[in-house]
């Protein structure tokens, strides 16, 4: 993978000196910014003099932890469908995730909860930045297989940085509602990596085409990923909503919506499938999962995008159909309809400083700001990664644990010369 | 698979058909009929101006987050023991679930929820549905490999109603206690789906025997669901209970009978197996899985049940005892041993209107009743599914993948040229 | 594995008689001493008239279930790294598991929580349970692959009953604060583990080399254990912690630790490992995983410890250094970092009982008797286990799935003559 011995033993630095440099610089500003909130801190709360089972921690932990499986369990399995990169994706989105779960912390520390000069956490805090976590990881979806982890790390730093100014704009700003996160989630990371793809473009990939299927095994550990995924959605989307009756009737209107879209998918995935037959999840990109879907190859001929797991299909579209139902729902929203409770979801139009039909403007600006950070923000990512010592994969590497790793059964020797060999290739 | 190349197209449209129109019918249903329950509304819980902590939501809510991990995880890759039938498996679960729990919230409101011309759902409602759609995996346990997903939601179809009418006789109609499930899940599923497997009985299955087996990393997959089905089983017993000291207690003796009953389970297995070497479950149809059990060869030559998942074994015996147990408990009821607690276990016997032993003389009537709606439904639903058009497989096709999915790895002509030859071969 | 057909038919029923001693003698123990605690009581709960949202299962419930799946998920799967033992690594953790939980109810019950004779069990209880069944599961990976499930039974046998002695000692008798299980569960169980090891030590061990590594796949389940792990510890450490702001504030400190430690580890896998690349957790023992780490093959050369698992990287190193930080926490312990806090952390320092610094050394004595009781009770477990008749696997056999299961695919007669083949070999 290197051209020189001393550039090699540059490169093996590469990781464990950016690790440690990211770590030790979020140790030092959590010691300096970050305190308990008052239902996590020992004085605060006794003081406070309130009973147990006020404490937000009982609202909201289990769902914490739905989103926490999520994050881990389902994006990485969901990732495993490659053949030989199940180590890649499984791992990978552990480091990933990990480093953005502290840097989401106090990125939108800064942006949404900084008081006194200090960041106060709790369960919020802990659910938010697993959100920002899986925007993230979203974005990784794109570049699966062709980016390798020092870039994947570059990547979530400066991800995070405009995730969180860009949910800082939508809610803060333009006090908009992103209900299930469509905007800031789904838009915002689908976006980010397909930029960001955009500028990685390989002409050459079809040198690792033999590696991008998946085989029978690597699917059904995609399909643990998937059905996790699936099954704690309802705790995604009502994790962040207001206490009592807004995340009951979050969770039962993303259990009902969920089970709507499974039957349409079947549908629409036997209709398409050569032969009547369906198509796993993985193998062939996701382009069952969603009910709009512009087909990959489409994607890469018109538009030069390479998406691995197919995050414009599944992230991108819904994520913008989502928004643009909120603008719909924004535009509807009336005292008839929600009662009491449409001060919980629309508060501007519930107290009178909005009219519904301003808050459906508003709605489109956020989707509009998140499409331009998000793809603006990707395009720089992608220069940034262009970097030429960070050592991307050679074309004839992609999608291959096996330089990353210290793949089991494989003897030293052989995998060295094998490595080297392709490498030589690809260089000529 | 088809007679003629038109016959083939209309199979081919089946399902997507199927799909569409149930999901249409489903969809314009729940607009007509289905409302947020006071608890998940957002008008109606500000104006009751309850505490947030005092919501159902949080009584149940992660119960039935364990439950929906036991429905589509559990049973999805508890079925993924075949060696080429895990995709189908995994997914057939998700589709087969996915329609029962919109199906079911239909049903069951019609048969308890309904008021005012109106089915209200919330956090019981999704436990519910979701108890019904664990019914149908078990039946569909009885039948892997040996339907398609067009017969599968037929049966999906029928079998919800029947769930719904036979639920609704014993809880409201007869008062009876069901404990765990045992009738309305366990003992209707099971015997449902026996009942619907014995009319679609194949002589000729044998020629299918090589893909009836198991293998090495099957069984591993496999593992995986019957690990999660035994962990949440605490919570799939309690989240339905009273709140307060019913899901305590119900967790407390689903937790120790379960570890109970795992020590007899190793024991047995060690005992029957060859050599004295254990038994996976999966491999040979769960027969180590339960202490009362017949033997599946048993039950095929003299009954002509053939049961892929030994749902008899599992399910069906182990209901039985359960609600014979449950006839017991009746029995022995005072007030001595639950003290004001009777009310909330045995309400008509604690109101003064049941003696005890009425009240275990309409347990055994819940169980005959269950046994009889689930057979007679059974053999109905094998006779629908015996319709010609919906195209089962061919014997010689049974437990394989490739006729529904498009499976990795496996050239294209390849696997039609060879699914063509076992065709004709069937056919011959 | 037998010398005569009479000794093999002995060695067959023990595994069987054993688990049904073992279940009977605990069943019988059940049914004389333990008792609903009040929350779980139907007479006393309502007799109580207390709100259901202040019975105890609502605080600790979800983070219980949480636990249990670590336990029964996250160990089985970790273990399953071995190319050909996956069917032991994950079934034998959930029989050594099955029975710890019952044996830790009544030990725990009858040190921590015996009133009137009887043992009163609720949520707490099954927590403790599950926290001493993982304390057996480290112990169990450090002879994964060498011990049969008689040996492992027996090894559980006597583990519990130390684990609640010396939880009573530290909790009980010195008052020690023992965070994250430290001492009682990691430095008990890795350490146990590695005494009875060192006993048990085979020195030629080597003939089952080729099977001791993973292959790919193999390492996937791995990955899914390990990640469970991760997912949950923060549900791990504030389980049994106060409700309200303790079990909050202790959740958020692991979510952070574990992240930064991520990033940590990945530094430094990437340091050592050869050409820059990472290993897996599994394949090399999880010599990765800790950052103080003691190269396994030093470990056997040196002190003839052969540690399957290398849990004393994952656990001994790792709850030595907690214990000692908190050594430090306690000698810093003040009204001024913790407020009215301060009673439910240190609450013998809080009622002006004990100095800081006396607390301080009364937590480095809580360490050094736990590792006396490990060690010591370790050795005497490894001479139990050595008892001839118990039947280990024979030095060619070890890591091996055939010798104690059916394993799909293999032809029986295949199988026993090459079993036998080995063994003779062995004896040679």
């Amino acid at each position: 993978m290197a051209g020189s011995p001393r550039r090699a033993a540059g490169r093996r630095l590469q990781l464990p000196l950016l690790c440690l440099l990211l770590q030790g610089a979020t140790a030092i500003l959590f010691a300096v910014f970050v305190r308990y909130d008052p239902d996590a801190d020992a004085a605060l709360w006794h003081w406070g003099n309130r009973s147990s089972s006020d404490n937000e921690f009982y609202f909201r932990y289990p769902s914490f932890q739905d989103v926490h499986v999520m994050v881990f369990v389902g994006f990485g399995f969901l990732m495993a469908f490659l053949q030989r990169y199940g180590f890649s994706s499984v791992a990978f989105t552990f480091l990933l995730a990990a480093f953005a779960l502290q840097w989401a912390t106090l990125v939108q520390g800064f942006f949404h909860s900084m008081h006194g000069g200090r960041i106060h956490v709790g369960v919020q805090s802990m659910i938010n930045a697993d959100f920002c976590a899986a925007a993230v990881l979203i974005s990784f979806g794109a570049v699966l297989g062709k980016t390798g982890p020092v870039q994947l790390l570059l990547m979530a730093l400066l991800e995070v940085l405009l995730f969180g100014l860009n949910e800082f704009v939508l809610l803060s700003v333009l006090g908009v509602k992103d209900a299930g996160g469509s905007m800031t989630i789904h838009t915002f990371g689908a976006y980010f990596g397909l930029a960001l793809s955009r500028v990685l473009y390989r002409p050459q990939l079809e040198k690792s085409r033999h590696r991008q299927g998946s085989v029978y095994h690597s699917d059904l550990f995609a399909m643990i990923g998937t059905i996790f995924l699936w099954t704690f959605w309802p705790s995604f989307n009502s994790a962040p909503t207001m206490p009592g009756d807004g995340q009951h009737r979050t969770s039962l209107n993303t259990y009902y919506s969920l089970t709507a879209s499974t039957l349409s998918t079947f549908a629409l995935s036997a209709l398409v499938g050569e032969h009547g037959r369906l198509d796993m999840p993985g193998g062939e990109g996701h382009t069952d999962s969603s009910l709009v879907s512009c087909p990959q190859p489409v994607l890469e001929a018109k538009f030069k995008v390479q998406d691995t797991c197919g995050v414009h299909n599944l992230h991108g579209m819904p994520g913008v159909l989502g928004a643009l139902l909120g603008v719909l729902v924004a535009g509807l929203a009336t005292h008839e309809a929600y009662g009491d409770g449409l001060g919980s979801v629309f508060p501007l139009v519930a107290g009178g400083r909005r009219s519904a039909t301003a808050q459906a403007v508003f709605q489109l600006c956020g989707l509009l700001v998140t499409l331009t950070f998000a793809s603006v923000g990707g395009g720089l990512g992608g220069l940034l990664l262009r970097l030429p010592f960070l050592g991307p994969p050679p074309d004839s590497q992609c999608f291959e644990d096996r330089i990353y790793w210290e793949v089991p059964g494989e003897r030293e020797e052989e995998a060295q010369g094998s490595l080297g060999a392709e490498e030589t290739d690809t260089r000529a």
